[in-house]
């Protein structure tokens, strides 16, 4: 088993260790996956690493592999057609707690009253900076 | 080398073949990762399993496993501390083009003009319906 790290002032670390309750759905070696109690949508589930990490980059490699098959299996059960995946780094970004949490949040209609909401504030692609990012960040890969 | 599906008519799968060229960052096995040319924030990048499949549920779990690491590495690279990760299925979840991908989007601040923008339409918890739903998903697992 890999080791995980912990937070013992952790809600999800709580939730994890069984001392905070859950409707838990799919555990595995390295995740563990229950329903929101504050869904968006009926369904909404959430899928985490058991280590403990505030942001995605905060998670060793070994403790992700597992993570989207897992949310993948319980859109299977649930039979939705349409759902995102998401994942909030950042309290700009829309995080709360801050250990790291994948949401498959279903799409039951267009409507903005339930699932999630999207706003995206396309820009003009400029390609001549887009090429000088790239080489920028092909250079720190 | 796992067997990738692909689909002749798809732009990201001639993306990956090389047909169409992209700003690509890392490539993988399964997974091959690229600067979006329509960002809705600078460093704006996609990652996207070789096996052509229109929804997350259609792509075999294999093919998943290197993904987030990948988005983890071009984060790191660009040294973004806030940022989103989404995959949306569907048109009314967002979804624009039919082959899996995983956006990771910057937030560099808390405008409506720059990132993803989300709204979270929260419902009011009934945990007797919460109880049921999980029976019901359980079942199916």
């Amino acid at each position: 088993m890999a080791s995980h790290n912990t937070d013992a002032n952790c809600i999800f670390c709580k939730i994890i260790k069984g001392d905070i309750p859950s409707f838990k759905l799919i555990e595995t070696e390295n995740v563990y996956s229950f329903l929101d109690i504050g869904p968006i949508a009926k369904g909404h589930a959430l899928a985490i690493p058991k280590y403990h990490g505030a942001k995605l980059h905060d998670v060793p490699d070994e403790h992700l592999g597992e993570i989207l098959a897992t949310l993948k299996k319980i859109a299977i059960a649930q039979g939705v057609e349409n759902y995102n995946i998401l994942q909030n780094n950042g309290k700009i970004a829309h995080q709360v707690v801050d250990h790291v949490h994948f949401h498959m949040i279903p799409k039951p209609s267009d409507s903005d009253k339930e699932g999630l909401v999207i706003g995206w504030p396309a820009q003009q692609a400029d390609m001549a900076e887009l090429k000088q990012l790239h080489e920028e960040i092909k250079g720190k890969l």
